[in-house]
């Protein structure tokens, strides 16, 4: 059950709201969204009461919602969110173009290569500063020093910064540097980070875990949701299967079945599944032909000098294709890709 | 180690250079093919020997490969195989386009769907005759009478026919009606079967098995190439997986992993894999951007009435936008997509 | 819809039976077993019919069937199938102990072997004439020769032969040597020979196919019993599944979820799902911990000189171990396992 | 590459040795276990340096491992590591009873489990104050007022106490009251928690990830080790893959194949992968049988009343008869089971 308030509800309409759930003998939960305020309700709650919520004052809608991310469920929603990220806007008709290296290295190669990327079209850069690694003694990301390398990237081209937290440590620094904060898909069902980014200011690219089905994704996103952060990007990047001959298995019929459930946008992330260069283009292609709103893309000049993931990175001719073949299938389905390029 | 003959090679050379083979202590396989000849050699060939034969009369290539698919692997050929279809040439620039329903069901809705399908572009006309069906007490087909409603259909339209034979009985019916057997999922490892189609002179379309590995799916086409037919399409149509959002998951990378390592052509079947209708145009268009030489599409004119896989057949409305969409992809790809639409 | 007869019904009291389902506007289907007839009604049976059938002379049970594998279902028997082979009643408190190499090579070495494993309570002896390979130029097995050699094996020691049929030909030639006929995991939905194997006067082992789900192979089953062949023993071999420290993964869970769901006797081969001899051990035990009606082992006395399989076969000494564990956990759950060892 | 120093190193000894790794370029990572003191080294040492390094004062042996986690394998121990956690000592031939509620809810009911518990043989109370739920509005445990429930349940029965931790906060409250803290499979690579707990006093229960392999695992547990807690149980319990009849696929080969990769101590939960009651006991049986260490199962004494997983929560009777059976299979296999019951 979730109840839509009014944009200028007052709080006393909301308290009013709050207190009818109540005698009902369930629980209001308040989600103070910036755009408009949602109370779900938690128990089960008698079809009868409905009409009544729905003709009290300040109340917008009032509804029945069939699974149990009621905030994330497209029927919760009029229209598709659309989420502002510097000049883009996710979520619409142009599919969100984001690339960068898998670490960040070496400053004056981010810079170059930020450059480079921009004048592909791309909207954010996106670089690691904190990696998470299987081994623990593998590199781990150069921290604080990555994330100033990519705030003074920004500076130098205006794109928007895309980068991990893994922890809420590391969050509270992510969140002082970048645009948006990247949820792994280790972390996916990691609650705390994932209540604690729910009350961040920022947008959330959350990933799909490696065995989560969409309704475990879409109840990670409702536990951002439900702390009032409404600017969520799921993020496919293949599964674990048996299949072999790629690192992970593009799932994309995700793509379709997620945006048919939700009003959340859904990118994808070619670079992960692939896990080599020679598969990234054709899994991007893919997933722009099946609907995703965007691509996030592993970018480096020198793969071999890459600090981590030098097997799937493109070099900047890979890349320029991908970009111009991405926009060519966006035109297919009456989308845009990416910024104007130059 | 595969040998291959030149066009003109004369009995008496083949049969020194098999002679050669066996003074090695090694077993020779000749293979029939029209295109031309190739020995195939079984046991551990001394590399000292490869320049030796490749100086015997009638020799054009002595080569050592890596696969056990000898004949399958790209190593094996020049050029990717093209396959000659009707006016179609399948494994070309040209992606082939094969529509048509599930199971062959009434005489005059089939020609109208044929029809129909051919003022899209569609270059070949599927159905069934022959079901494999998990449930025993299922529908399982029209048999002969749905071949002669198809051969009519072929008359009426121009278009070839592409039908499922599983096992030796209705291989031998098959052959009589179709342009192209199919050999579906379940039988992808009944190598009687794949022998025998083997030794027919139709072009065979070999579905990927539920759970098979590429390699496993190339070694199944290695069983048909060694008997002689060459003229084989390897189809990807989903695999099983955690994921049951869609019936099955379509391995988009399985496309360009395939098309490396094969010269033979690699079409998707996306209506499979999707299980219900709404997902079968983002899958197909996923494969065709991801690189497959073709489309094989389940359509029905009223899928309420169909004898099976009702819910996964497209309506026609549907299947004209796919193919428009298919043909916008490929043109982005350099490639073009069916034949002309009316 | 499952109506059974009595051992006695006459053949004016079938047809009776028979007719009066027809005049219902449904498909009766006769199962001539040996044991007792069942006639299986496909079409939608109105509940009020049931009564009146069961009325009919001649007529054990009528009842409805809520799984479509109508005969394979536990419902459809009062009691647990048991199929006599040799001197073990396979499916009763004594679990089935069947041994020996995965092809058949040299003669004095399958005598050899046989007898060992007799002495160690084997109930019957594996062997295989006709081998499945993934590989085209693999070695396919010693074919009828083997199969005499198997012969001769039962001749000396008194073990019923169990051995693997590919398609109908092999079929015909295993059922003049063997006792008991296995389908492979790669042709369990090979319909044709699923038929033709129901038409057999031999016991079948069905093993589960790598992707295949319980009811899948309960269907593949049904179809078997369908044609009048109830000696259908359901093999566990291990499914496909993204882990690759063993084989394949071995689905114990498999064992009582089918023993819930049917009265079919469900044995375990751990020897194809660890791939390698130091997990056989293992497998082997867990499947009898959960509750297997038997085990269906590879072993070689000299397994560096087998002609397929060589890392999963045990040794003497492993199987004289497993043999002694698995007779002990069977006495915890109140079973015997094999016959009584030397 | 890891160096393991005497138990009397002194300080001056272990500086020594870190500073003659640094000299040849290497980095030093000091393990400060209590057991024993480790040196791990990142980066390639030369295999001449071994000798040299292994004739230091203070050093015990100096090895080369192949595996990237140099604690966890089983080439760094001479022995299995045993974990005392009350009069149990895991990873010894007795194998760890573990058992209790999902969830803490009533405390008369949980001291009476606990009292059953313990004369059933019961080495361990588990219960659940943290609760992971995918669905954010479902019960999430009731916090530390649970954990006071536990902590007077074992002053009570003298059962230590196993509960899960899920974040920082979470673990430092649970650190004090419980005997054993539990890494969930969610958590499985949430490496901030994972190097927390490796700072813990407490043993760790790592549970394995859905999609985990078991590299990932023993990396998952290198993370703690590297931290200096040597006290880590691993935890298969079940992984995610296409079969639905049970909630996840136990992974049996698991158990052998860890037993061979590392000396920690490796249990089962067979609750969770069985997902409904009457699977718990074939899976837990299978576990034992396959070699596990211990079990750790969900008992509640009327499950229709338990606040989180009540279909799979054996009853009494249930729990009885499993340990009678664990108990027998045990002993087949040279072990005990449990303490000894009443």
């Amino acid at each position: 059950m979730l109840i839509l308030l009014k944009k200028g509800a007052t709080d006393d309409q909301v308290a009013a709201v709050e207190e009818r759930v109540r005698q009902a003998g369930l629980t209001p939960g308040l989600v103070p969204g910036k755009a408009r305020t949602a109370i779900t309700v938690t128990g089960n709650w008698g079809e009868a009461m409905i009409p009544d919520v729905r003709s009290m004052p300040g109340v917008m809608r009032a509804i029945r919602v069939s699974k149990p991310y009621r905030l994330a469920t497209a029927e919760a929603a009029d229209a598709r969110t659309e989420i502002a990220i510097g000049e883009a806007l996710v979520g619409s008709d142009n599919a969100w173009f984001v690339a960068g290296p898998c670490s960040v290295d070496e400053e004056s190669r981010l810079l170059e290569t930020a450059h480079y990327l921009k004048s592909l079209g791309a909207q954010a850069l996106r670089g690691g500063a904190y990696k998470p690694r299987s081994n623990p003694y593998a590199f781990q990301g150069h921290g604080e020093p990555a994330l100033q390398m990519l705030a003074r990237a920004r500076e130098a081209t205006g794109l928007p910064i895309v980068t991990e937290a893994m922890d809420l440590e590391q969050l509270a620094m992510v969140e002082e540097y970048a645009d948006v904060v990247q949820i792994g898909a280790r972390n996916m069902q990691n609650y705390s980070l994932l209540k604690r980014v729910g009350r961040s200011s920022k947008p959330v690219i959350l990933k799909r875990g490696l065995s989560a089905s969409v309704d475990e994704l879409l109840n990670a996103a409702e536990y951002i949701l439900k702390e009032g952060n409404c600017h969520v990007i799921l993020c496919e990047r293949g599964v674990r299967t048996f299949a072999s001959h790629s690192r992970f298995t593009l799932d994309v019929a995700a793509i379709p079945v997620l945006k048919a459930l939700t009003h959340l946008p859904v990118i994808v992330d070619p670079s992960h599944p692939a896990g080599v260069r020679n598969l990234v283009r054709p899994l991007a292609r893919a997933g722009i032909a099946a609907g995703a709103d965007g691509l996030l893309v592993e970018v480096h000049p020198e793969p071999e000098h890459a600090l981590s993931d030098a097997d799937q990175a493109l070099r900047y001719a890979d890349v320029a294709s991908l970009a111009a073949e991405a926009r060519g299938i966006s035109q297919v389905l009456n989308r845009s890709f990416g910024a104007d390029a130059d």
